[in-house]
């Protein structure tokens, strides 16, 4: 629906109700329906406005009520693409007229959600923000994987990154992805496809071991998943060979040795192909 | 329930309906109901069994379907506390007897939870097991608080760590800890305050400013709640004069600063118990 439709419905009736508005970000988790919270589909079910983007799932989107003013903010080929100023302008625009707001977000909205910055935004105006957190794509994808990301023996602690250039100076991802090679510590990186060569070889170069267990999940927990295992130093071989699309999820270390499909990718001698498909005859 | 007669329920209906049985690992998140996924709700509709320890809620273990046999496994005054031998053993001959068994957890079972080594116990034993992930407490507290974990200018990556000393050998922790005192990312420390001074100490030590803002939280997103904000050099300090118990998560990081209640802590001038009443006035 677009936005100026949105507004004429929501100004008739205010008129009515006089309500103030508020807007919820929420976190929809990695795709499977699932995995959403309570609270998540309880909101689906009563809000006046729902903005999305492509990183939730159509499955999700079709448990959203009929009555909601559905907003398409997200990239798609030959439309316009929404800017993160335009997005908070819309957020705001449409508190002001009264509406409860859902901005749905993939994931959990502050985990390289940008939700702080839609948070910060809103508060600044006066408009009341609730964050409702949802299942971030790592631990979605290391339940559906059998990859615990911590571990006693194996893991100690978990560590999120993005291998996004736009999140973070290149001097800064560089510093922390060095502080990053550490074999007591799951690493788990996001939107990373785009610079898994730089990584990978500062990581090795930062001591990580190369036959570290790793593995590329594009789509996790979706019908469409497709799961790459490697060792650190065939990992980008592999995942370029699979053709790996995004969203792809990468998870570096000795934990990804537990899984299941690990142990069959390595075990069995077989192509990745016919591994994978052991793999779901297995499940 | 007494296992025993649990075991003979079970041996009673497996000869009625023949079903293999199945381990289901369920998170629960933080404590407020409504973070509860989907999938953890139907399937608490439907269980066989259900083991459960004092990190689940009351308030989640309301919503159990009334035919579910309840198993108590954790720690009680006067009572004996299992082992997780004697968890393994428990979750093992359930689903031996044809049991859907539901063993819930507080926060993500894959998140400092054991949900790994209870996994791979299982499997090992030609026991179907599946993992439902849930909010973990990080993600929770930091969308109740406000605080995003990530945040682009302030955090490029968010890392869980835990101060609990029988998750990992002193040496590995001190080294970890060590590699953490890093401007740019935010650390959270779960099950941290037995062993917050020497914690606080050591990322002095490793050069994180003594004036980063740090959050200490109590049974976070329940009604129990009880918020302790500081900067690092001042926490241990207040975190004692506000008589924090476990569990308490620790939250360390500039990101923490964007959250309305250290707003009102750092701002109002008054002592941290009339902030925190302001506080919840405003929310």
């Amino acid at each position: 629906m677009h936005e100026s439709d949105v507004l004429h419905r929501l100004s008739k009736r205010q008129v009515e109700a006089g309500d103030p508005g508020a807007v919820y970000l929420v976190g929809t988790g990695p795709g499977d329906p699932g995995l959403l919270t309570l609270r998540a589909a309880q909101l689906m079910n009563t809000a006046d406005v729902v903005l999305y983007d492509r990183l939730v799932s159509p499955d999700i989107l079709q448990l959203i009520h009929g009555g909601a003013m559905m907003v398409y903010v997200g990239k798609q080929k030959g439309f316009h693409t929404r800017t993160q100023d335009e997005i908070h302008g819309l957020l705001c625009r449409f508190a002001h007229a009264g509406a409860t707001v859902l901005r749905l977000k993939g994931g959990d909205p502050y985990i390289f959600g940008r939700g702080g910055e839609e948070a910060q935004y809103l508060r600044e105006r006066g408009i009341d923000v609730h964050c409702v957190p949802g299942i971030t794509a790592a631990s979605g994808i290391s339940a559906e994987l059998g990859i615990p990301l911590t571990h006693r023996g194996l893991a100690t602690s978990v560590r999120f990154l993005t291998g996004h250039a736009r999140e973070s100076g290149e001097d800064a991802l560089d510093a922390t992805v060095a502080a990053s090679a550490d074999r007591d510590t799951t690493l788990v990186i996001y939107m990373g496809l785009g610079t898994l060569p730089s990584l990978v070889a500062q990581l090795m170069r930062a001591g990580l071991p190369r036959d570290t267990p790793a593995a590329a999940v594009e789509r996790g927990t979706t019908p469409q998943q497709r799961v790459v295992y490697a060792r650190l130093q065939d990992l980008e071989r592999r995942v370029a060979e699979a053709g790996l699309r995004s969203p792809t999820l990468i998870m570096i270390g000795e934990v990804v040795a537990l899984a299941p499909g690990w142990w069959l990718a390595e075990g069995c001698g077989l192509s990745e192909g016919a591994c994978r498909a052991v793999e779901r005859v297995v499940a």
